[in-house]
């Protein structure tokens, strides 16, 4: 396990936009706010999603689009600076109508309504290619 | 998008009564100590729970209602002012012995164990009617 | 209901090793870190997973183990001290290829990648024997 300690430095709330990407919004708060490292958990719901599956064996991910509506359920995830860029590393439950509940790794969905919080960090953190994973990880 | 930056004033740790309702139990919180926005971030147990989902067309909430014990996997969730009055407003991902996850928008449910975490802001958080939504939104 | 306002110490990001358990490594940066008390936000992917459903007339936890690549869509959890020890309350949220959803106490589960926002506070969280639920918990 590699850990660091952090210092708080600012925070935010935000209401993503109707209609706009959900990780977008998240990266576009980071970039507006020159934000390098921070975490973030968020709900709401979309009107669709793309979300993925890491397959550990063949190191890629696997899509599933859900061209729905789904609330968020839960959404957890963090900044971190990616090829120099402010990525939003997401995750997120998401739920149908009759309560059955979907996850993953968000990649795209359109925000029908969205809360966050963030909370951002003075010490940067950058994704590097990791040998084991063949994942970009931080620290 | 809307958003802002937020000054964190207080922060709880909290445990829920056994047999209380969820969401009503995170609202006297607020109520108690005067919070009029915050966020959280919850887990536990609970007796039976009544979740909502939102209908994106009709502008309405469905609901569901699951009367059995469930685990609570994640609850995030924010504290702001509606009509004038703290307001939980409380998404969980809820689940069955087998494993299988339920999830939604919150809005009751009878308390079992439950742990919850919360951080106050200064800045209070005002919902109002939304209109491409039509729900009561915050910024 | 029982709270309390708690003061936050000190915050850390960690990265989990490859292969570890996933809650030992928490609570080994809590050990390592003299932590007490502490909530926690995290994601990642696992390599199979052993997840508990509490038996609430019963009064005893049922074990389902997942012996398949899951990704965690959300995990939240609190370190307190349990028997002297720190202990990570863990709940997570898994899910499949499918995007199917399981959710659940997290007992153990071989970390594949982890990332994890914890933080700490200055007063102890110490769980005990509670009569209702037969649980340890806290305050």
């Amino acid at each position: 396990m590699d850990y660091r300690e952090v210092t708080g430095k600012r925070e935010f709330v935000a209401r993503l936009g109707h209609g706009a990407d959900w990780r977008s919004e998240i990266e576009s708060l980071a970039e507006d706010e020159g934000v390098e490292s921070a975490w973030f958990v968020a709900m709401g719901a979309v009107q669709d999603a793309d979300v993925w599956f890491y397959d550990q064996d063949e190191k890629e991910y696997r899509e599933v689009s859900f061209d729905e509506p789904l609330e968020v359920a839960s959404c957890v995830g963090n900044v971190s600076l990616l090829d120099g860029e402010p990525f939003a590393h997401t995750h997120a439950v998401l739920s149908r109508q009759s309560g059955q509940a979907l996850a993953g790794h968000l990649d795209s969905a359109t925000v029908f309504a969205g809360e966050v919080y963030m909370r951002t960090f003075e010490e940067p953190l950058v994704r590097e290619h990791d040998e084991p994973t063949e994942l970009d990880l931080w620290l």
